[in-house]
């Protein structure tokens, strides 16, 4: 279905990130790949950072001007950091994925780019000025400058994200309904443990459970616990459940003993 | 507001990752990274490839085992790509970004944390049994197995965009509104130049414009037309307007000789 959206990358001069943006691109679905006046391409740092995804690489198209990669394109979107002093129309990375798909549903087959400029220096304003929009990913402004491949990443998950929800399809693999405690004091991870070492214990100790024969039941309880979200106070009660128990095991065993 | 926020990092193999790592993080906002047990670190190539962000490098926690680094945490969420014998509560990125901000919305200072595993096999199932929840990009099936570092910045990404809609701020830098137009067979960039280059040749013959001062009257038109979207008809119609208006000045000079 993303199979008409192009990711541009004009001018990249480490191709590393050519190769990292490929992947990401596969993660999340997409293939096509155009390249503007690479510096370096194909190249081994390319393929290595690919990891897998040389089927993307090898199906790039080099091309010498941004005009040549989007020539056909019934929309194209270009990524901005800066801001910039004639105002464009811009989106946010959930917004440019919904105009794509918005697109994509009228007509599935027509081009559409979403380009990338160069790690120093972004694209030019002549550059920009060929996008219908600007995408912005909302950044740190002290610091608002991300690596090509995470920008591409960002821009190709938020397309995947769209893609599932008009597919009616799950974003995860699998969902357990979760109830959350309020107004608590959640319990740390620390005081989870010890309550996990208490309960293995006294289920060793009533001879529920084997270690040497798991079956996998500490796994499931601490998904049950871990899934309710136990706080502080809880705890405390489990704890003392688990104590009682053992205090009232051990009753039972002497009174065994007795009898 | 993120200050509670850690990214644990377990067994990382290439320093590039925790560099690139860093890097996503600052870029949105996030600053707290926990080693869990680093192959080497610190290392020239993480100070590279963090690009910057040598604060969050140089304040990173380095521990030995990820109990040490969740162990005061009141939400441990860990990244999981496979899918698991035992089915665990599994949040996408967005369902997880909200679930941090809830919790950071009852107690701001309560740590929380987001566990990466290693580059090519991830979290142990013991590892991942020691997380509430797990956390699942959607991937393409036939390759899932996102870089390191593309994991923590969609994760972080997500965290970024939920922390500004609570925060009641603006996703980018300004936003214009724009109009749709649909059933209609949309303009190619190739058909909006030949539009802009035949707009701007008859701005020249009527005198509006000047190329030696141009006032950035082509990028403001640009901006106008970029954003309505036009279709093919529209397109149509500008250009007869266009000839027209070039028609019509010749007879108008034409008239003018006359005279």
């Amino acid at each position: 279905m993303l199979d008409s959206v192009r990711i541009v990358l004009v001018n990249t001069s480490h191709p590393g990130n050519i190769g990292a943006a490929a992947r990401a691109m596969k993660n999340m679905g997409l293939s096509r790949l155009v390249l503007v006046d690479p510096e370096r391409f194909p190249d081994p740092e390319a393929r290595a950072r690919a990891a897998g995804a040389d089927d993307v690489l090898q199906q790039a198209q080099v091309v010498t001007t941004l005009e040549e990669a989007i020539a056909d394109c019934v929309l194209v979107m270009g990524t901005s950091a800066r801001d910039r002093r004639i105002p464009w129309p811009v989106l946010d990375p959930r917004e440019s994925a919904g105009k794509v798909l918005d697109q994509l549903a009228e007509l599935p087959a027509a081009p559409i780019a979403l380009v990338f400029g160069r790690e120093d220096s972004g694209l030019t304003s002549d550059e920009l000025q060929r996008c219908q929009y600007h995408v912005h990913i909302p950044s740190n402004p002290d610091f608002s400058s991300l690596n090509l491949a995470a920008a591409v990443q960002v821009l190709s998950y938020e397309l995947r994200m769209a893609q599932l929800a008009r597919e009616g399809l799950p974003t995860k693999m699998h969902k357990v309904e979760t109830t959350a405690i309020h107004n608590e004091i959640p319990a740390t991870a620390e005081e989870l443990e010890h309550f996990y070492a208490h309960l293995e214990q006294v289920l060793v100790e009533i001879g529920f459970h084997d270690p040497q024969k798991p079956r996998q039941l500490m796994p499931r309880l601490r998904r049950l616990y871990g899934r309710t979200g136990l706080n502080r106070m809880e705890i405390n009660i489990l704890r003392g459940i688990l104590t009682e128990t053992q205090k009232a095991v051990g009753v039972q065993a002497a009174g065994e003993r007795r009898s």
